[in-house]
């Protein structure tokens, strides 16, 4: 199903912008250095701008709009959460770790440049993400900065992101159960999902306190989005995915697909989704694009 | 020549006190979590403790000192500095990189664990570095949070250490004169130099206008710094360096040594530490550590 059909057109536009915002935003931010750093940038350029369905963004950019965020403030911080997302497929890419060839439908980095570039840009996107959260012209509030650079930081690191990457790893000697494939993937893709709300919290200076709702529909999502990737990889096609599928098929890795079986995968990703739209009533129809997103986590071809 | 022997005792116990104190902070920073990251944390560990010469956290201390900083937040930025330290290291010894064997008279951590793990440890002591600095209860200013931020992820991105590591990589293709090694030696190992002096004034609440002279100082050991890693690497001895030796040599790269000579590189760096001291001048005694280091970095042989 295409984006289109499947959802309505709040979310195509509200995709579509973001994508073209990000887009631009990512073009400011990089602009290609007149000396020998020149192929860095380039590289980088080549990961982060195009391609992207930017769903951490717009959650991003969709939680601020609950609380009247301004719209250069979501932006920027949902292209920092985006540098680190896009290192993290640079990195995981990499031969040493997946090994992959294809990413959005183009050669992944290292195939397009080499394997020495790959790690460096990875690396120079992961620090661009704080040198974009450290802008004082775009956040003048420094606790803001402070806290969406904390919030990042633990999301993407060895108790977020890079965590339940290193588990994903050692899936071969480990045998795991639904228990902890669900902790697996909290960390490895929730972790920077549910960071995306945070941030988008943050900006609109919701206090700790009046975000429960707001991280309980992120964690339904995160692990809707999971389920929905294994079913993905399971059953989905490699031309709209624009990567290799049937990996954890080939590599006989414990998913929630075979764990639950596709039906009582699809079942339980559709359930998340409804609990996940039920915790944001409160907000009533301004929360209509988080349930859009919700819906589209799951039923996207890509 | 042994630290010992070649400067003062000052400087020994500065910098004995600063290595035992990162190893502490590193140590509680890095609990060994009971999962599947495990193996994770265990080769941050084997990079991050025991083993650096701690140069940058002690740059760090030591200007912090001059303005009467806390210790525990100055030894807690200093570990965030000294993980962006490690980290780049971690991953300019990977096969598709420099491809080192040896670090600190030890295996690289590629070598004794995996590239895969390599690449993800590194990756999360990238995260961890801001993660430090946006501890709170350590940096209860959050505009101090914010500042250490915005300069350490400066330092090391495309603008400072990965764009300088860029720059080096493309020496092959570039024929480098001696104002584009200056260049690529300030964005490669000076930018964090600096950041570290930087940190230290930030730390202390001293307003721009009053860092000129810290500046100065932070550029010109940073010169003296990689002028003195050139000679090392063209005449050191690898079992006190802990690290192979003469790979310059080897790839016929252009070097302060190989531009200057050995004796105009050596001459040059020591009216660097000069000019560098002298910069400090106006501290008296007080910035008798910071000046000692100096020194020290020019004299070292490892």
């Amino acid at each position: 199903m295409s984006v289109v059909a499947s959802t309505d057109s709040r979310l195509a536009s509200g995709l579509a912008a973001i994508q073209s915002e990000v887009d631009a935003a990512f073009d400011a931010l990089l602009p290609v250095p007149d000396d020998t750093r020149g192929r860095l940038v380039e590289a980088m350029r080549y990961a982060a701008i195009g391609g992207g369905k930017r769903v951490r963004p717009l959650l991003l950019s969709a939680t601020a709009d609950l609380f009247g965020v301004d719209r250069t403030a979501a932006v920027q911080a949902g292209c920092a959460i985006e540098a680190i997302h896009v290192y993290s497929l640079i990195h995981d890419d990499l031969p040493c770790m997946d090994d992959d060839d294809l990413r959005h439908g183009k050669p992944t980095l290292h195939k397009h440049f080499d394997e020495a570039t790959a790690v460096l840009a990875g690396d120079s996107l992961h620090a661009l993400a704080f040198e974009i959260l450290s802008d004082e012209a775009i956040y003048g509030d420094p606790f803001v900065r402070a806290e969406l650079v904390a919030t990042l930081a633990n999301a993407s690191g060895m108790n977020g992101m890079a965590g339940g990457q290193m588990m994903d790893m050692e899936a071969d000697h480990a045998a795991y159960d639904l228990h902890a494939i669900t902790r697996l993937q909290q960390l490895k893709t929730g972790a920077l999902l549910a960071a995306s709300v945070e941030m988008g919290a943050i900006l609109g200076k919701v206090p700790i306190e009046g975000r429960a709702n707001l991280r309980a529909y992120a964690r339904d999502i995160g692990l809707a989005f999971q389920i929905a990737d294994d079913l993905l990889d399971h059953e989905g096609d490699e031309t709209k995915a624009g990567k290799a599928l049937r990996k954890d098929d080939e590599q006989g890795k414990q998913t929630f697909v075979t764990l639950m079986g596709p039906d009582g995968a699809r079942d339980q990703a559709k359930a998340l989704v409804e609990q996940a739209t039920a915790r944001l009533s409160s907000f009533g129809d301004d929360a209509a694009l988080l349930c859009d997103l919700a819906r589209y986590i799951v039923e996207r071809d890509r």
